[in-house]
């Protein structure tokens, strides 16, 4: 999988999620990070409506397995930290 | 909701999800810092089975609204940070 191409392709995704995977409303998560394998199998899921959402089933509705491959290795490339919570 | 309440609930989430919500296996999403909002519907999407997982519809069967509401804020108050990719 390709994490240029996935971010190339990205474009659309970041209205709600980012343009770093850090999502910007309430009910969009952070993709950032996020394990590519769980990231390929969402968007699976939402491409074949077995997991539902009104936006991202229109969204995964055209993606090839490419797409979906490249996208999912973009957002798992970007880094993220957790700050411990104090004690 | 209280986020104290939550941690205390999330023992068994840590398995898979980690202690301070970093997924520790490819197909466990990272839930630290994710909109309390998200992860209140998530869970209750699996305690439903609108949302569909092995794992966490089984997980999520017996948490009732306000220990979803404190799981969900306890995930939330953990802080994360993204690195910015090279361009």
């Amino acid at each position: 999988a390709d994490p240029v191409a996935g971010r190339q392709k990205a474009g659309m995704c970041a209205t709600c999620h980012g343009p770093l995977g850090m999502g910007q409303t309430p009910d969009a998560p952070h993709l950032a990070g996020q394990p590519a394998i769980y990231l390929d199998a969402q968007l699976k899921a939402f491409r074949s409506g077995a997991r539902r959402h009104e936006v991202m089933n229109v969204m995964a509705r055209p993606l090839s397995d490419v797409d979906i491959a490249n996208l999912a290795a973009w957002y798992a490339s970007l880094k993220i930290d957790v700050v411990p919570p104090p004690d």
